[in-house]
């Protein structure tokens, strides 16, 4: 009986629900007419006036639900009691999915370029590469759910907004992600300092994911594992590495060239 | 006087120390010995032993002056007496140059290409940006001594140390920097959305200076008047702007295409 359509479309909805806190983020998403907001929730021990008054006229104008709780059922919601400032929001994004999902509405002909991210924990540098990949010629982000930054307001900062509208893969591990998509015949990169060919050379006519490994530790062992191509981007100056974000950037504007 | 080619030398040298202060920092350019350390400053505050024992006896090996203060004088070596630990080192940033010196070391027929910073703030940006055009085709960064965030510890480990190595062009002002660039012919570049000419497709046979506007504000009015050719980053998915440093590294790897 879990197994229902009807039980299966309800999960989808609240999987797809990101729940957003404190009063600017919240207030910014209201004025953003393009991103599409379920409910807004709100703490009863708010001062009524200023920023409050604002959020609550915002969505009775766009028709938004509005839900006051007590302090603590908020802090429910919000996951976090020290910065919600009594306010969150459950924002509905319909460019997040699951791996299925994505590959289910891929045209067989049209290969797709995907990042796939290896416990990037640091906040500023997730919400830079969704900005980057969004700009740039990336298809979607596969991010598991454990491991990596928690979508907070502070990779919605960082991300300039763009997280509400970037298509975000979610799953569980990343090492069964990759594997569902070795199935659909994807080519699994991985970067690395000794690897032959560089990656602004790079020719491939399937599907490709770059994996973009953690800050400190790079791509764990069980991913690595399942590469299939490695990738050198060629650095100047004896320099070793680059920052993870201006990885993600430089692999989401290298451009698919024609033959 | 003061114009003898002796008083010259000497303040060439000391405009060329960068004066870094914390304990790990210090700790780490004694241990990278590719960096020249002119003197090192100790506190006579500081306790004796562990980290304090150790930098001692690495610049002892290296044979680099040790010169002990009390905490008065050492915060005004360090100029930041609540981050300096009581520890502060001068190093010989012998990539360091002025604009005249720059230009002087330059063969006519070898175009170069550099990056002007035109009020980069944010530390962490600096950093990134150092680190990127250090590690791409990028030949020094232009970076007036005001308005600009300073070479702090935050910038050096933004960097990863590359500030210590990288060709740095100071000056007083970009304004007065960028025109004596341009009585060399070098072409200044700004980057805007609505330009017509793509930063990835743009050839240029001269010189080439990409300016790096203000994280907020963008580049300054005095600066884009002296622009010779506007670029454009084409972005998907109606993303506006790109993060400062993820631009820088665009820029750094844009290969100079042959033609």
């Amino acid at each position: 009986m879990t197994d229902s359509p009807e039980y299966k479309k309800k999960r989808a909805f609240y999987d797809n629900l990101l729940t957003i806190y404190g009063r600017k983020p919240v207030l910014e998403a209201l004025q953003d007419h393009s991103i599409n907001i379920y409910k807004l929730h709100l703490a009863d021990s708010n001062k009524s006036g200023g920023i409050i008054e604002q959020i609550n006229s915002l969505a009775e104008q766009r028709g938004i639900e509005v839900q006051w709780h007590n302090r603590q059922a908020l802090s429910r919601i919000s996951r976090n009691s020290k910065q919600d400032q009594g306010v969150a929001a459950d924002i509905q994004l319909d460019q997040h999915q699951s791996v299925s999902e994505f590959i289910q509405q891929q045209q067989t002909n049209t290969p797709y370029r995907l990042l796939a991210l290896d416990s990037i924990t640091n906040p500023q540098n997730l919400g830079m590469i969704i900005r980057s990949a969004s700009a740039g010629h990336i298809d979607g982000i596969i991010i598991p759910r454990k491991g990596c930054a928690a979508l907070s307001p502070l990779v919605i900062k960082a991300s300039v907004g763009t997280v509400f509208k970037a298509t975000l893969i979610h799953c569980e591990t990343l090492q069964q992600a990759l594997e569902q998509f070795q199935q659909q015949q994807a080519t699994i990169c991985t970067l690395s300092s000794h690897a032959k060919d560089s990656l602004f050379d790079y020719q491939c006519e399937q599907s490709i994911i770059y994996v973009l490994g953690n800050e400190t530790d790079g791509v764990s062992q069980a991913v690595s594992q399942l590469s299939d191509q490695q990738l050198a981007i060629p650095m100047n100056n004896g320099v070793e590495s680059l920052n993870v974000a201006v990885t993600a950037a430089l692999i989401a504007f290298v451009k698919p060239q024609p033959e």
